[in-house]
């Protein structure tokens, strides 16, 4: 699929309507580069649920797959890749993001993102968020159970890393 | 006019809806009580608009009295009064924010805000920022114009301290 | 005593230094004034210590007030009052704060602060902060021990507020 | 040279202590993996100072090298990638960062960091900012020159990212 810039992004991608705030504003009167990995967070939380036990019940999200991941079970962020391809502008609409899963194993995935301008449509930020499941107690490595996975495959592409 | 839950507001107010977000809260798992400032921000600007000159364009707001400041005028925060009243839980839906305007004056105004939570109603923060107007060039306090302060009457009510 | 630029300040006052980040300010290039929000955090930490059970261990702080309170109790922000009197200019020093108590009661005080440019010595920001202690278990007002509210008493003098 | 808990990293890294705040903590009371991205964006700054023309007159850097580009060329972050190695434990002492220069080119290079715990001398994160200069006007790649370039040439060694 493509937006209306011209941008593939894979059928398989979640839309997220994310709200920018007016303080994401730096000096240089655009949306801060470390406000892009706040609302990065924010996608990662549209499309598949606020880590489970935080927070309070809200509207029951579609793919609720960090939502529902047992207690003893830890997502961390191992790792953050996020290409400014354009400065992305305040409004006081929301953008877009498209965001889908790749790199599905035991024990990770990895989170793809496109944030596209939300008049424009031009392609502001590519991004991608690698995640380890780890144990609460132990801090190893933890597979994820069948029924968890499944919930995640239906948004599983390439990776938008090459 | 009353919240369900019994708390009474002007009927001048507006409301709004905004977003809270996952990384708003601290590591009590509640919402910061700088970033409740940081909603009061975005409340302000949501019923009466970004302020001209940063950003871009997205949608018209119903009142654009801040967007519509002539470019040599300030609008300054020079105080602020928050009442935590109820710890503020964070939700993935948007909590409401009912916004007015009270001691409208030439050169000054103030907002007046009450945050609800979104589920149950309750008045979580009661707020108000005093603004001055003032010239971009010589820092001095500045009338508004006649068009300008008639844009806010409607939405004038009471203080919300005392 | 005075600052060299001629305000007043009690005494009894602590001095912290707090560093400010280049992303606290926003599209006005000013420090944003939710970030001094942020500042009066980092101050009242500064000189009363971070909460108990919150991080790890770092430097011992002169008056571990708040590191000192028993795990039951919390110290809840009921109020704040922020009059900004000048704009706060980002500057890759620390600005100075004095911060000293107030209306110290059985269950409750306030945090006074003044913010100082660290190199014209000018007054940018006055506040309180009105803090309560309640048992994290049945959610109500709880005395504090008098040993407790001993490690304040040298650093109460009278409310910034009038 | 090796860090005390034994990781390499060049002799030609500077080394900055960034000041963490209570609130870059999150719900999981470790420093937020957002907050890691404002403070690499201090190391950068307390390494090779802030963008000129932002801010106030504070300290003069060692090597300041933002701060002395010409205002007509923008120092633009084109891309992040951050590994989180261990979680970042908030502490009320500066963390050490070593920042290095790679990929030195005409209109472009790579700031490298090491995040190290203060306390534990444990490497919790390894990153690397590619920057790109580009004319504020045309929005052009634009060369640095070579007094500007000279600036950087002592703290350039191997990219971190392999």
């Amino acid at each position: 699929m493509t937006t209306s810039a011209g941008t593939a992004f894979p059928e398989e991608a979640i839309t997220c309507s994310i709200t920018m705030r007016w303080g994401d504003m730096d000096a240089y009167g655009h949306i801060n580069n470390v406000e892009v990995v706040r609302i990065l967070e924010e996608a990662r939380i549209g499309a598949f649920g606020p880590p489970g036990g935080t927070g309070r019940p809200g509207r029951e999200t579609e793919v609720p797959f960090f939502s529902s991941l047992p207690a003893e079970t830890q997502a961390l962020v191992v790792e953050h890749r996020v290409k400014y391809k354009a400065s992305l502008e305040y409004r006081n609409i929301p953008l877009n993001a498209k965001v889908w899963v790749s790199d599905l194993k035991a024990a990770s995935l990895a989170i793809n993102y496109l944030l596209l301008d939300p008049v424009t449509d031009v392609v502001c930020v590519t991004a991608q968020t690698s995640i380890a499941f780890v144990s609460a107690e132990s801090g190893r490595l933890q597979r994820i159970s069948p029924e968890q996975k499944a919930m995640v495959v239906p948004y599983e592409a390439a990776s938008i890393m090459e």
